[in-house]
């Protein structure tokens, strides 16, 4: 898709990055994806959409209004005022810690994790973790582009994994 | 509003933060405030939003859906992957970068500035500021909550500022 421009060695060297600005740039491909992952979850009830910091609260924030859904961020940590629970995980290129307010989530909510991108998967299932230790019950997860060969979806397995764009 | 949370000594000791993560988490009063933004660019045409990271993504993202205008981020240093544009700028605590990618506005785009507060009014006129090196006009800057005791509203007069929460 023309709309997600390629970078080369960005963040790091070797690392070519998906840039997904021309898609936000273009309403009427922005409006594709948000219609392409809400209507996944048509007869679907979503109590909370959990975004993660900070692509994943552009399409998360137009998502939860959408499917009029809480909308919950997962932040790095130190950005969230309140107390927080928090969950290490690994990711491409180090160590890293997500955060989510204590009492984010009521018991058994039904949410969905998103973000812009799907690569390894590790912050996505990070954020899961966190749905989890508050209670909640992770209905799926939802991504605007999947790297399919980085292994994403079968690392967030067995939970349904959406996405719009593949390569 | 019961919405709006205070948290004390965040970031800093001595600063009272404004935390939106309860207004966040209740669909309804997301809605109102989506609703009460977007209603007041009834009959004028905006091409784009320039959402301020990270919070301005949240309410940024699904403004742009609801206004079928483009989104384009304002970030920190190194977070955009391809060529930028920058301003500097002051905020309470620091000096501070804001990058926008190059190329992301038309000539003459009609452009709302989007953040969840307005505080002293300095990210935001850097992002305004980004907006006019691109050859946009800036229509309104728009926030969640406004803490009128700063004078963030005088210092980015004479563009008109729409905010749905006052302090």
């Amino acid at each position: 898709m023309s709309k997600i421009r390629n970078i080369a060695d960005f963040p790091k060297p070797g690392i070519l990055f998906k840039d997904i600005t021309p898609l936000l740039a273009s309403p009427r491909a922005f409006h594709i994806v948000l219609d392409a992952i809400a209507e996944r979850f048509i007869g679907e009830h979503i109590d909370a959409i959990v975004g993660v910091e900070a692509r994943g609260f552009i399409f998360g924030g137009a998502l939860a209004a959408r499917l009029n859904a809480s909308f919950v961020p997962a932040r790095k940590p130190g950005k969230l005022p309140a107390a927080c629970d928090e969950v290490q995980y690994e990711t491409e290129y180090s160590v890293a810690t997500l955060e989510m307010h204590k009492g984010s989530l009521a018991e058994e909510a039904r949410v969905v994790v998103v973000d812009d991108l799907l690569a390894t998967g590790g912050t996505a299932k990070a954020a899961a973790e966190l749905v989890r230790k508050q209670g909640g019950y992770v209905v799926a997860y939802a991504f605007a582009v999947e790297l399919t060969f980085l292994g994403g979806r079968e690392r967030l397995m067995p939970v349904k994994v959406e996405s719009v764009i593949q390569y």
